[in-house]
């Protein structure tokens, strides 16, 4: 690796938000791989795989902020309050999230709460699940004469959802609706766009476990998606595209030799 | 760097279309950097800049395809056509694409190309500018209590953007627009988004150049970003966030020697 692509990672008594990107490790960023070598601890979500964990030296310490089964997440003010307390005991802190620290990551409390504390910090941007996924099952975000515009929105409760939304809105203005959602908010955001009147054959694509082992595609329609997603019983985490791409299959899901970890690859026919 | 984060480039014969990311060599992806390593050919676009580029071997042909001062852009089919000769001649191919392959980036119209010819492809997301350049200014484009969607949309002409979005409803919509647009856009945006509700004191920030060297941002509101782009001779590309998250500032616009490149740090007061 050439020398000027390599930064160092965070300086003790500093803190680094850094995203994670989709959980392949080839789609970690080169300063995020760099951040995880040289740091003495790292806080991280659940979800972050152990391809990627995998890079943090055995010396530093790793403490699981996410959920696991039988055990509760951390409340955010707790992650707060550790990543304060690390850097002011002086060491190289990095919070490893998943997808992108400022794309439904809350990286923007935990950016407060360290400009409140006076602890310096740098943001290093991620791959978010919003594009990747899509990507890894062939389906073009934006595509021309298919989509101009895409849109992200969560279906996590407590992030607010219909509260904030004009659903009637969001369903007329067009363009590729993007779910960051528990599929057990599937029901609530498809019925909200049927009543605002997106046809019932409008394609509905749910990617699980986006370039993870494990990972599965299922394509339906918004009119049929909720019992078709739970027939299929897709492991979490999954992300819902809703709209025209969603029909489309620029990629073949058979692997093939050429495909690496995630296998996002056409193979010739 | 561990062996089970190194991945191979292209095979023989084989394309992948690469996301660069923003810019920023650190910002690029651990496979992005392998493909380039290994590979034969790398057509890329204008906007990758030299710290990307100083990957590619000095035995591999760069094509340029994107647009230069006196120069015209290569035609979408042209490229396309450049691609499937090239893999058909048996090389390692690999299409770098400022940003993510599938956002905005005709990475779909080129997996069609390829599909049609029968070449083997792979394609690797890249982080997208509409995520990062927003980072790099300090604004997170969810954040609880401010917004809770994302809307990408594009300016440039030819991608359809009046025809295909109904501007009304995306206004009242809620949430964040970011633009990925020509600045002599904003003109036609801006009055959209005016005419269609939105008020005239919402946030704006502009973000030229995000994570390269001469980055700058500008930051105004939605009645008076026109004028004021013109006046700030902003450089080319720039990113237009509109929404209440345009008015935060989660970092500092001054450097410290925590920043790396594209110095999107907090310094301690």
């Amino acid at each position: 690796m050439s020398r000027d692509v390599i930064t160092a990672g965070p300086a003790p008594g500093t803190v680094w938000l850094v995203g994670a990107g989709p959980g392949d490790p080839g789609l970690l960023t080169l300063r995020a791989a760099e951040a995880l070598r040289s740091a003495d601890v790292v806080l991280h979500d659940a979800l972050v795989g152990p391809g990627i964990l995998g890079l943090i030296p055995a010396g530093a310490t790793r403490v699981n902020v996410g959920k696991r089964k039988g055990h509760h997440p951390w409340p955010q003010a707790a992650i707060n309050a550790r990543l304060v307390a690390e850097a002011q005991a002086g060491r190289r802190v990095v919070r490893l999230k998943g997808g992108d620290p400022f794309v439904f990551g809350r990286g923007g409390e935990e950016a407060l709460a360290l400009q409140a504390a006076d602890i310096p910090f740098l943001v290093v941007p991620g791959i978010t699940a919003g594009t990747a996924a899509p990507a890894v099952a062939g389906i073009p975000v934006t595509h021309r004469g298919l989509s101009a515009a895409v849109t992200f929105l969560t279906g996590h409760a407590g992030e607010g959802v219909a509260d904030t939304i004009d659903w009637d809105a969001l369903a007329r203005a067009g363009g590729t609706v993007v779910g960051f959602m528990a599929l057990t908010s599937l029901d609530a955001v498809a019925l909200r766009l049927l009543s605002a009147g997106r046809p019932d054959t409008t394609p509905v694509a749910v990617i699980a476990r986006a370039t993870l082992p494990g990972q599965r595609v299922l394509r339906t329609t918004l009119g049929a998606c909720t019992l078709a997603v739970r027939r299929a019983r897709l492991p979490m985490p999954a992300l819902v595209v809703i709209g025209a791409v969603a029909a489309l299959d620029l990629l073949s899901d058979q692997l093939t030799d050429i495909s690496v970890a995630s296998g996002f690859a056409h193979p010739a026919s």
